[in-house]
Parts: structure tokens; sequence; C-alpha cells
């Protein structure tokens, strides 16, 4: 496994991610990691669209999450992203969710991702991907 | 404009559609008339997914709903749906979301969709979508 | 009616709010109608949350959108939002969506709230949001 | 560990449920998870919005899902879900996700609950969940 950069991205909590609770609804985190990852590679110089549209995929195929403080209405959160290359074709991304506020870790969790062609046929993963990771 | 068949089809609010407001987030509603308006199509005995790949697609061009009494967490309701062609190429599907519990209305609203190709170019209707409206 | 303040707020379109047309999916145009009425607030001065924790809410009575031209994955989008008054209990926001890259109009629509306490009784708007409109 | 009854429920893909791969979005199967314990609890002779009203509550503190074969638009899916009892605090369901049409297996996963009041403080898990697992 080669580990690659940390980066960090904020977002703000929308009304309509609380449910009646009043707390966020437990499958928002994991939208909030597809944003993450996607602000991940944006910082390191490229962007999943474009590596979308030269004809690769990263279909998630295993998704973690653990729930440690509430993450609320209006909340600023900030998610810090380190990915990882486990093999050509394998990539997962570890995430840390922290309230701006008070510092508290929201959640944590991980998502592993396999690469495709736009088809879901395998394919390694497109150098330019593959050189972001030591 | 041609009226077409009325259809109905009933749904239970998941706990994910509920807002810290304690009552359904305005958005699922639109969800909720995306649902009624496939259980149309399978209830007059095609499925948009068939005419989706016969290479037509209905996308949305204006939306409404009239919020009338909350729905709330794991409440029935049943949605009672109608087509009118405004056109050839103009479809229109109005909706009345009722409790099933009390009968009273929760919503209603309306979505007018453009017919067309995969590629977003304008299309007429499939014909064996204008034959259901008289 | 008294005219309130327009705002702007941007925010860019998540890979969870496409469907398989390509395009975002038209329920998502109201969450983020959501995002730009809770920025307004908040640019001028209040936060819906404050405005919630003294008892007020504004749950959505009606909504409506105008699809124009899709918005799609990545995109940057800027939303100029304007509240009007119509009542002492009544509120309505305007919204215009724009695709940053080229100016394009994505979509346009409203949004008509009522006031109410905490219990979903009829309730005037804070005098501190009153205040807003002219 | 004590294990209580599998139960099944099946549901259908709805369109705002895929995203641009032509998929479901991977967030999605967490709320198909939250329909699957609901109605658990449901066919075994109670209902979570009863369990609510009597002051309990079911946050998520872990959730994990391992996604096999994609899910699809319109695809009826039926879901297996076991309890089990972890501790008179804690209990996990886990799921599996099977295709309709041809019996394969589209994701399995787990969520894991803590047991609280209605402020989010640790309480046993009502004596009436308790008595369903053996």
């Amino acid at each position: 496994m080669k580990t690659g950069p940390t980066t960090r991205t904020v977002l703000r909590v929308r009304y309509g991610e609380t449910d009646q609770m009043g707390i966020v609804y437990y499958a928002n985190y994991l939208t909030w990691f597809e944003v993450a990852r996607t602000e991940w590679l944006r910082a390191l110089g490229w962007t999943y669209k474009e590596m979308e549209a030269h004809g690769s995929r990263l279909p998630v195929i295993e998704a973690f999450c653990r729930y440690r403080q509430s993450a609320r209405y209006d909340d600023e959160l900030e998610i810090r992203t380190t990915g990882e290359l486990l093999s050509p074709v394998r990539v997962r991304f570890t995430y840390e969710l922290l309230r701006v506020a008070d510092g508290a870790t929201a959640a944590e969790g991980h998502t592993v991702h396999a690469a495709t062609d736009a088809a879901g046929r395998p394919r390694k993963l497109p150098e330019r991907v593959r050189a972001l990771f030591s």
C-alpha cells in the first residue's frame, strides 16, 4: 500500500440532511465522503470529471462509517481525506470529519474503489492518479 | 390537451425523508412524484425503463407542489396520478397525495415533461405512450 | 408585497445529485433553494438556526421550479435569491440559478413559506426578519 | 450476542437513486437498510414509530456496506434483515440485498445502533425489543 496526500475541505450541513431525531441522517455522511474525495483530486491538480472524460470510473466497492459526535443543521464540518493506493486497480480513501466549532470528531470512515472503464470492466487507475502516491 | 388515465400507488414515508422539523422534507415530494409516474406507466402496460431502452427520455421542465397537511415518518400515502398530453412533445402529470390513515390531502402538484431522444434532442412521445390519451 | 434584498451564493454539483440521464435529478434543485435561503438570511445578519432557537419556523407551503439548461456534475452554480414579504405571516423567495462557466440560466423558481411557532401554529415572522423588507 | 429473527422486504429502485454512472448511488443503500430495519420491527409486531413515542431511539453508531453486483433503476430488490442483540444497549442489523430478477447479491452490510432516550442519553433497549432475541 502506498499512501498519498491528505487534503481538507469544509462544508456546511443542509437542513434537508437532518432527520426527525434533530441530527444528520446517517446516509448523508457517505455523500460528504464523495464531496471530499472529489475535492481531494481537485486539490492535487486533476478533476474526477476529467478523469471520467478520459474513460475511467471509480465505483465504490466498500464503505464504512463510525459515527461519534452528532453533526447538526448549519454546522461547519472539515473533512480530512487521505488516499491510499492498494493496488493498480484499487484505491482507498479514509475520512475524518471534524466539527469546526469545537474540533470534535463527528465521524470517521473509509471507502474502497475499483478502477474500471466506462463499461465497468476492470482497468488500471490512470497513471496521473497513481503518480499521486509515493 | 388530451387527458389520460388516473392510477394509484401507495408508499410509506422513510425516516431519512424527514427533517428536524419532524415532518417530511419538502424536496422528497418530488421524488414521490417520480415514483408515482413510473407506476402510472407500469399500470398502463409499459415501463419507463423499457421506454428509455427504446431511446426516449422525459426530462422534467417544470415542477410544482402545494403542501397542505404534513406527511410524517411511517405514514402511508396514496398518490393519485393523472397524465395529460399537452402536445406530441409535451406531457403533464398531476398528483394528489393523500394520507391513507385519515384521507387528508398532504399535497398536490404537477410536473411537465419534454419528450427527447437519448441525446436530449426534441422527439415525439412514443406512439405507445400517446395512445394512452384519448 | 414588500421586496427584500437579493443575495448570491455559489455551490458545486455533487455526483450523488446526478441521475442516469447524466444531469442533475430534478428534486435536488429544491435542496439548493434551501441552501440559498439559508445563506440569504446569514448574509443579512441572522441565521435560520438562531431563528429556530427563538421559536420560529418557516415550513414550505408551495414550491415551483422551471428547468432551463441542464446542470451537470461538478458544475459551479450561482443562486440569486430575493426575499419578498407577502404578509406578516407569509414570505416568498425567488431563485435564479446560473451556471458560472457560461452564465446560462439553469433554472428559476420560488418557494412560499408560512411563519409558525415550533408546534406549527401560525405566528408572525420575527420582527428581525420583517425589518429586512422595505 | 443473541440472534433474532430474519425478515424480508422488497423495494424497487427509484430513478432519483441512480447517478450518472447508470447505477444506484452508493449512499442510497444505507437508506434501504433503514427501510429494511423499520420493516423488521413491524414484521415482529411493533413499529419504530411507536418505539420512539415510548421515548426510545436507536441512532446509528456504525455502518458498513460491501457492493457486489450493481443495482439499477426499476430493479426489484429483496432485503434479508437479521437483528442481533450485542448488549442491553447495543443492537446490530445485518442486511443482504438480492436482485429479485436473477437472485444475484447486490450488496451486504450491517449497522450498529446505540439505544438512547429522546435526549440521546444511553438507555436500555425496550424490553419488548429485547424479547425478540433468544
